[in-house]
């Protein structure tokens, strides 16, 4: 049987001052009033039953997380976040212990994808290359523009016998702007989607051999998981706040995939977005004739190619602005050239600083 | 005996979305405290009695304007705007009503006068040449910029026995950037402040003979206003609200001051800021080391030449700003190119157009 891990953990900062603590962007309804992590789920359904699909959030974020799902997927709270490597460990002991040992689908809970039935039968070609190849498989997406929020992989030959398969060349971090340009333009480099498929064995095979102190400590939570299976949740629950803080903080990509020797990649069919910033956000909005993007209760007077949203109650107005970003929400006011979106987590830091981050919701979701 | 007039009209349009309707510059507490229309009475004492001292203002102020003066002027609500010509000949036909026919003092009611004993000395000059030689008097400003803003005065012959008095060569209206410099350079050049000093009977005259049709749409207003001053208010509260709005609306710069021969200026020995924008404001608060002003919950990160207030209860964080000003507050949040805070009013306009303006505080004081 297949499963999946969802990746919902993360404050959102990237998108304040409209996400909260306590409601990321994953949590968020968007503008078509469409939940990120609930659209992440139905992507699931039919591939992987709810009994096997895992999700792992933050501990601030385990009620909201939980009331939204229902019992569609499991939720799991981590104490405090260790990045991606022990998450998707965590989640391949869990699979094992509850004896789904095929395909383990790792999806990011914020991540936009359309052509849904598409999507669909490219997590099918990956689970069948992870199932019959033991490979480590990722989806690589064509770029459209030279982005440096996004790490890239060089894909290599063809895998025979598997549609639009191919071999990893090489991992590549967040490049800078020439760089991401001479990938853009070598046509061999595919934007990192952040999304994995492999079997919780070869998953764990590969920890064991490229990082064996965080697999060590992973191996504390068999027997709890195994407990957890036969219906001890507390087992589980107390293994987890004595042991998860002391794994190793590192990403899955860093301490696994850029050194396997059996990653793999398909070239995605779907179309994707991570959402990741007020840029993406903005992409995907229609803009006016002088490329603004002017959203809810805002106005953009005699200015180019502003990105302009006024949510709550008060206007916004920007008059003679280019190329700005200008956010209005219950959580403040965010301005910033469109080539700095991806700096607002300062924004974030500064307010924490000085004790002005807006609270998270209440129990009804409204702002305090 | 001597008489004012304070004018007290406008919609404060140009701190939006600080200032509302209903509640404009001038009833605003500034950073310091101070209440501009108060200290623009207070700047009076001693000189002018309150039982000669007129507030004209707009009908929708005439209630918060009459709370906070209380006995220290009479208060009269225009029922229309109709600028500064048909306000200053009204008030000119009250003051003879109210038998004080000497030197008529006219002051706008927001603006920022330092040295106050120097301001006061500079009246009693005005007062004195208003008086003995029956001049219409304004004070020039000491140009430090090349400010687009504000019209000009080009400075004459010296008053004989007059201290820093002149006679006044030309009005020029606002500049473009490349005059107001050449204004500057020439050391001729004053701005003129929109503060006056007439006797009213001599005011009178001057409108008489340079724009008749008002003077004699002003004569309506000789009998009510007697029978104010004998006591029937009601008399004269019925001529307003029937014959006010018919008056030509036109500055009194326009209709008599560029006209007459007998306009003087005295060289203002007093620090004055009419404050009249974002600019102005700005000007006059501490700044970073990076050339930055920033007030209450505000943030300016990596930022140089930012104004940023972020009033209210919310954060307003600007990251890598240039030059901008961003103001956030009850009303909502403007942001502009510092060079660019005098079109605020197209923000207030487009705000009217949507029907998205913040309605006027409560009677207590409090935004709705």
């Amino acid at each position: 049987m297949r499963s999946a891990l969802v990746l919902a953990g993360g404050r959102g900062e990237r998108f304040w001052p409209m996400s909260l603590p306590g409601r990321p962007k994953q949590l968020l309804p968007l503008a078509d009033g469409t939940i990120l992590l609930t659209a992440t789920l139905e992507r699931l359904d039919g591939i992987v039953a709810p009994e096997h699909t895992w999700i792992l959030t933050g501990r601030d974020l385990f009620e909201p997380v939980s009331r939204l799902v229902g019992d569609r997927a499991r939720v799991v709270a981590e104490p405090v976040g260790r990045n991606t490597a022990p998450a998707v460990g965590l989640a391949a002991i869990l699979a094992g212990a509850y004896g789904a040992e095929d395909a383990m689908i790792v999806l990011p809970s914020d991540h936009l994808v359309a052509h849904r039935d598409v999507f669909r039968a490219d997590l099918r070609l990956a689970c069948t290359l992870a199932e019959e190849r033991e490979r480590l498989v990722t989806f690589g997406i064509q770029p459209d523009r030279p982005e440096v929020g996004y790490g890239y992989l060089e894909r290599g030959a063809p895998i025979a016998g598997h549609e639009r398969a191919f071999e990893v060349k090489s991992f590549r971090e967040k490049p800078d702007l020439d760089t991401a340009r001479r990938y853009v333009a070598s046509g061999d480099f595919r934007w990192n989607s952040g999304m994995f498929v492999w079997r919780p064995d070869v998953l764990l095979a590969a920890l064991a051999r490229h990082r064996p102190g965080l697999a060590h400590g992973l191996a504390a939570f068999e027997a709890p998981a195994a407990a957890a299976a036969a219906g001890d949740a507390m087992a589980f629950e107390a293994a987890i706040a004595r042991d998860f803080a002391g794994l190793e903080s590192i990403s899955v990509d860093y301490a696994v995939m850029e050194k396997a020797d059996n990653a793999a990649t398909i070239d995605a069919a779907f179309a994707w977005d991570d959402l990741g910033s007020w840029g993406a956000w903005a992409r995907r909005r229609p803009r006016d004739e002088r490329g603004n993007v002017v959203e809810e209760r805002a106005v953009a007077i005699d200015s180019d190619d502003c990105t302009v949203l006024g949510g709550g109650d008060r206007p916004v107005v920007v008059i003679g602005g280019k190329g700005l970003v200008i956010v209005q929400h219950d959580g403040g006011t965010l301005v910033c050239p469109a080539d700095r979106v991806d700096e607002v987590r300062k924004a974030v830091a500064a307010l924490d600083e000085r004790g002005w981050s807006t609270p998270p919701p209440d129990d009804e979701g409204n702002p305090r």
